[in-house]
């Protein structure tokens, strides 16, 4: 796929993957999790945005291909162990959710259950379109 | 395991585990990723600190059990579609990694690899004891 140095310095999963971890370079917010493979990690690089892979799909997913919420690579780190990734981005639209929400850590444990604590900022049907579908949905 | 709403919540991957990526509460850095059990997202409730699922090794591990660089829950959060949680913690010491760093993300890509750019604040043989042993190695 590549012979770049960086990707002989990751550890690739058994299914040649690896996990991303998206945070705002401005805000530090956590925004998402997704997975990528060798070339969506290249593609990242070389085009300057964030192209993960989708599992569910099994195809290259370029953030922000149908919401416009491209997320613009500022710095790519790897950990320890080189198993994951943490990208530092300017998330256009200051939405990186499918639901409309800043981050998609938008659910907060309160005494026993997850409850949805932030915003939606944009209806789905604003962002993608008058049938409202959600076509991120599942993506990774 | 248990029968919390939160456990019904969490979409556990097929090996039982999810993913946790710990962000320091105060200065915003994402710290570690790792993974967590049914099990030890129970004792991170409960007992207030983060309490990973170590896969190498196959049991629970406590963070900061050996390093005393416990990490303090302050908040949890879960991910639009419930496949990863988002630990905001106190990282006691100010260091996460084995290796003696802040965050385990200390290896920053400039120019075609990945090259380390973070400070050790302390050593291994400060951390470990006089014979430098690294216990938390690889326990992701």
């Amino acid at each position: 796929m590549t012979d770049a140095a960086w990707s002989s310095q990751v550890k690739w999963s058994a299914d040649g993957l690896v996990v991303a971890v998206a945070q705002d370079f401005q805000t530090r917010k956590v925004l998402m999790l997704a997975w990528m493979s060798p070339e969506s990690l290249r593609l990242s690089i070389e085009e300057g945005r964030a192209v993960y892979w989708s599992r569910s799909r099994q195809r290259l997913w370029r953030k922000g291909e149908e919401s416009g919420h491209v997320q613009r690579l500022h710095e790519v780190r790897l950990d320890c162990d080189g198993d994951s990734v943490l990208l530092l981005v300017e998330q256009l639209g200051g939405i990186a959710c499918h639901t409309g929400r800043e981050t998609c850590f938008y659910s907060r444990l309160i005494d026993d259950r997850f409850v949805a604590v932030d915003p939606v900022l944009k209806s789905a049907q604003d962002i993608y379109g008058k049938d409202g579908e959600k076509p991120d949905l599942g993506v990774k």
